[in-house]
């Protein structure tokens, strides 16, 4: 199948009874003097009743013989918010029934083909832009282990999926991502922060 | 002045019309197969011609005697679209004709007192929920430097700002926002993002 790259049309404003997965919402409240006041947010329509819209996946992946150093999986995906290629961690929103754990195995698997064998860790629930939406979300960090050399499986996309993975060393993830940025590629915040504070603590020494 | 603990008393539908700072798009676009689609997008009405939306800033407090370990100071401020106090870092919008740094720098020292002597790095700019909304932002590392123990200046907030300031020892970043968590705060995805790879970098000694 030939590829071409994806582009914008159009954008317009659009009213919330046209939008099917995010809504506009006035909320009234009253602040810490007493007063009442007005603030505008955005809101996903799809949030079940686990009450948190999605999950984020730090994979950590490492070789039993340290073939290679310890490593993460990131993804590549064009985005029609920012009408760029963005490079983020796996992710995916949470389904009716379904934990953050096994929300992050299963997209882990979908987006990257990599089969996490253990899971290190669930943070708690953590805003994403909270002056202007309540999208809110959970990382979890998930350990893959590899027999021996750096694997690369094939990723189970649904039709229309569109992604890209590259696994880099995490010391040098703050390093890539600052390559990709040179380039046509944006970089999500929640995955550059995480690697801002990794650099951080290598450069501190801590 | 007596404070309240900030409330909801309504969060109604919108419409792009009735919206100050936010809207609603449909975005029309065509995607890698070369076929048609729609996306939905929330976008802030108030970006400048610099094209991005804000700062956020990682503030590294040390000490000229090694009085206290290299600290970061992190502000809870009620967020409406969340209806809780989030922990977040300072941030701020930045003003026409306003530099990434020179905000930073602005907003430090109006939501912390602190006052920046260096500007450490400048990201590039990141997206804060690309599947969602457009909003771009940029995090500015700042080194403040005190002459001995941990001075906790005042802020400079504005009327009606509502701004709580702590500081906290790197190496216990993440477990404080853990803290937070367990008790009736949310924690900023950016923030808890760069706590997680700041731990992950000390567990793993590299």
């Amino acid at each position: 199948m030939t590829e071409t790259n994806p582009r914008i049309i159009s954008r317009v404003e659009m009213s919330p009874a046209d939008a099917k997965w995010i809504t506009l919402k006035k909320i009234k409240y009253v602040d810490q003097e007493g007063v009442e006041r007005l603030w505008e947010c955005a809101e996903r329509r799809t949030r079940k009743s686990t009450g948190v819209d999605a999950v984020a996946i730090f994979a950590i992946i490492r070789s039993k013989t340290n073939a290679f150093p310890p490593s993460t999986v990131v993804i590549e995906q064009y985005r029609p918010p920012i009408g760029k290629v963005i490079v983020e961690l796996p992710a995916g929103l949470i389904d009716e029934g379904e934990s953050a754990e096994s929300t992050a195995i299963r997209e882990l698997l979908e987006e990257t083909g990599y089969v996490a064998d253990k899971v290190i860790e669930v943070s708690p629930v953590v805003v994403c832009d909270p002056g202007m939406t309540n999208a809110n979300m959970q990382l979890v960090v998930l350990n893959v282990t590899l027999d021996d050399q750096l694997e690369f499986p094939t990723p189970k996309l649904e039709v229309g999926e569109h992604i890209i993975t590259k696994v880099i060393p995490m010391s040098k993830l703050k390093a890539e991502l600052e390559e990709y940025a040179r380039k046509d590629f944006v970089v999500d915040a929640r995955l550059s922060h995480f690697a801002s504070g990794f650099a951080l603590a290598q450069e501190l020494k801590m």
